[in-house]
């Protein structure tokens, strides 16, 4: 049987290197900082899209493609934007190689591009440019467009899934009419992240508003989604940004009002990528690989045969085969795995590190009973069934896993949440790892002051009402309006 | 109204033209060569990509990621692959952008890679460095992996979906542990093209190989299907290649066999891309704008309320929302389109440019009369039905839309496909337009001298038996196996 991966305990990072490769999610590839991702990762990822492009058409939104190369002087234009974003990007400057004199390929000189293109680090400018020609009339508002895409951001220290140069994701870019539209957009799709991070990745998660430091560069309001990872760290996991009319002032795009006025239109954007992957694996998996929710694991069954003869075989195929489509024909997604090439013992070692939710087990002696054995990823639970009952035990043993997950992660969470109400307990739980509710006297000064001496970073000012008691600052004094939520963060 | 796209006998060219802008499928950007897909257009080619993707998967595929990047050295190794590909194509030089001294941005010239990357024109060089770590025993094999992504070749002269530097595609690549069996996957995946352009696209086409001149840089033998555009032109739609061993020697992809020996692995690759909506547009439109097949129609039905007051409109909307309701449970795709923005006759000729298969036009008559009237796209026919048979009698039509979207295009290129038997009949058919079989000396000297002289390239060498007949070089008097297909081409 393979050697075993890293425990949490032992080293929490290595744990999940070793997950990411062993359950063959992802790895890196001859390109610095760019990954490969694996079937099986990809095939997470699939299932991520699947319901999130649900999700963003069912609330109206239509997925459109703009290029992947931003002319250089696009991102000048919205002054903020290209303060926060132009720093670390891949810049193309020629368009032709040629054969070098010793059999190498060279880079032509004379192919020079006249201005250099970027690579897409995200696609406000070169989509705001476009909307210039979209929208002339109020009629042609609101314009509610998604893009699934590749951007690149030249990161010097990488990891598979959590930080990659080149990354998958998807970005939301809406134009309203009015002020109060694009807030009501920008909210509505937080809370569409949050929807399928509580009840797809069965993440729980934080919504709240980022301080001006950790805004999006051009937005004048974030909202983020933060959830807790096992090592005590927060991982934002989404964000939507409020642009107000920053980029369409830079772009110059106006719209005739119903009244006949010309104006500048409203913008949000808004976004995930496959740094969910990075949530999705720390947030359920345990030291004996993943751990996948049932709603988004690429086949939620894996069904093997246990036999010692051709005869006995054949005899389990046929009730496997069975079972699979019984289970098929509820909506359920199956996995035979009769391969003679591996024994039973490392084919239950390799769908446990791969966190297929439910393994059943189909020996000589089941056949004979009319049973099978069923066992559960999330708890490692056993139970032989009735093959009679088996649609209905799978569905509810899957519900029931799907469900366990969040609740595990929550009261993880709510065992790792703190309030501080004196400096020293501040730091004392900042050290040890979670969250920390604390009072903060609304400065980026004091925010600089508390990540310097702490490493911690405000994550958000969280939405919930229940938040909302004012008192003073743990390290200035001054007055704060309600406790925010500090965490060292990825 | 607006103003009528230019008709095919005018200009044929600005007719593809108008009918890409006007049906809003795509446009181009501010990044030369580069086109923004809209909306509409993005929701046809999510509708190929749906179901392509499932016949791969059908077939055995999974998909994965690899890197935008290809180190540049990368593209060396593959002799004849880096002859046919490493001209024309985007180069990344640096990987920081700073602020100037005038506002600008500019290229920080101490940013420089030590190596130049390109942006994948094709993925085969990265992914054959990745299967190094992947394949290591014939029980690794058959490895059969598809990608989705975007790709750049740096195109001077392009045209929305037919030609431009960035492209959305489909590149599969595989490898197997025997020669046969690489050839038997090249010739499968070409089948599946086929299957989906003449079943979902209703465009007829012609499988055949490349002769040599024409073949993907680094392959053994390329399959292709060949389609004829209504200009006289063909479009290669899909290619399928056999690269035998080139690219694991070049790679050194080794596996070991079920004897214990060591031995290089057989490859194959294959692809299609968003040339096919220029394919799909040229086939079927006309000179009143886009005809679609209603397998592959972002919608397929569109329903438009014709009334004069408010009180017409309420009982209106009624009936349609049940119709609506009942089509969109027999799995058929309807728009309602009710808005008062716009009058019912700007309606009938926008959904006519864009080439939705039936419109359902209800009035107040209509809903005395318990009727609907519904008119094809294709034919232009209109008829009035009884609503209580609305689900049957919209699936026989769009059934029937279907099927005589394929039986018209067949007819257009049997009508057009000519059998040359002196050089003057090629000469007169291929300046007329059409797919002109001849037979030819086998030589790339003779195939580089037709060129010049007509404009025509042989678009394949057809696998079908009748085409198998023996003769003489038209241009040579040499010795002929077989006709082979020729055609001037996009």
């Amino acid at each position: 049987m393979a050697k075993k991966i890293t425990s949490r305990r032992d080293d929490y990072s290595q744990w999940y290197n070793d997950i990411v490769q062993r359950a063959d999610l992802a790895e890196n590839s001859g390109v610095r900082g760019c990954m490969v991702i694996k079937p099986y990762g990809y095939a997470i990822w699939e299932k991520m899209q699947a319901e999130l492009d649900r999700m963003f058409k069912q609330t109206g939104h239509l997925n459109a493609y703009f290029p992947l190369f931003i002319p250089k002087s696009y991102l000048s234009k919205e002054a903020a934007h290209v303060e926060g974003f132009a720093k670390e990007c891949a810049v193309v400057t020629h368009y032709r190689l040629k054969n070098g004199d010793n059999g190498d390929v060279i880079v032509d000189p004379d192919a020079k591009l006249e201005e250099e293109l970027i690579v897409r680090p995200t696609s406000e400018t070169i989509i705001w440019d476009t909307y210039r020609k979209w929208i002339q009339s109020y009629r042609d508002l609101p314009l509610l467009i998604n893009q699934w895409a590749n951007v690149v951001r030249w990161e010097m220290r990488t990891r598979l899934f959590l930080r990659t140069a080149e990354f998958l994701w998807q970005g939301g870019d809406t134009a309203h009419a009015s002020k109060k539209e694009a807030i009501e957009e920008t909210e509505k799709m937080i809370d569409v992240y949050a929807d399928f991070s509580e009840n797809f990745m069965a993440m729980p998660v934080i919504k709240g508003l980022k301080t001006e430091n950790e805004r999006f560069a051009g937005a004048e309001e974030t909202y983020c989604i933060e959830a807790l990872m096992q090592d005590g760290k927060s991982l934002q996991a989404g964000t939507s940004h409020f642009l107000a009319q920053n980029f369409s002032k830079a772009f110059d795009v106006k719209y005739t009002t119903k009244e006949g006025k010309q104006d500048y239109v409203w913008a949000t954007s808004w976004g995930v990528s496959t740094r969910l992957m990075g949530a999705l694996i720390m947030t359920h998996s345990d030291d004996l690989g993943l751990v996948l929710p049932p709603k988004l694991a690429p086949f939620q069954i894996v069904i093997i045969p246990i036999y010692k003869s051709d005869d006995q075989l054949k005899k389990i195929n046929s009730v496997a085969f069975d079972v699979k489509q019984k289970l098929e024909s509820k909506g359920i997604s199956v996995n035979y795995d009769a391969r003679n090439t591996h024994k039973p013992g490392w084919k239950f070692a390799e769908y446990e590190l791969k966190g297929v939710p439910l393994r059943l087990a189909l020996g000589n002696r089941d056949i004979e009973n009319g049973t099978i054995e069923i066992a559960r990823r999330d708890t490692l639970e056993k139970q032989i069934v009735k093959i009679e009952n088996i649609e209905n035990e799978v569905l509810n043993l899957l519900e029931d896993i799907q469900n366990n997950l969040y609740k595990k992660a929550l009261l993880f969470r709510e065992e790792n949440t703190f309030i501080a109400n004196t400096k020293d307990d501040f730091i004392k739980h900042i050290d040890r790892g979670g969250f920390v509710y604390a009072h903060w006297d609304g400065t980026a000064k004091t925010e600089e002051l508390i990540k310097q001496k702490t490493k911690a970073t405000i994550r958000c000012i969280p939405l919930s009402d229940q938040e909302k008691t004012a008192g003073n600052c743990l390290f200035t004094g001054m007055p704060s309006k309600q406790r925010v939520l500090f965490a060292k963060a990825y």
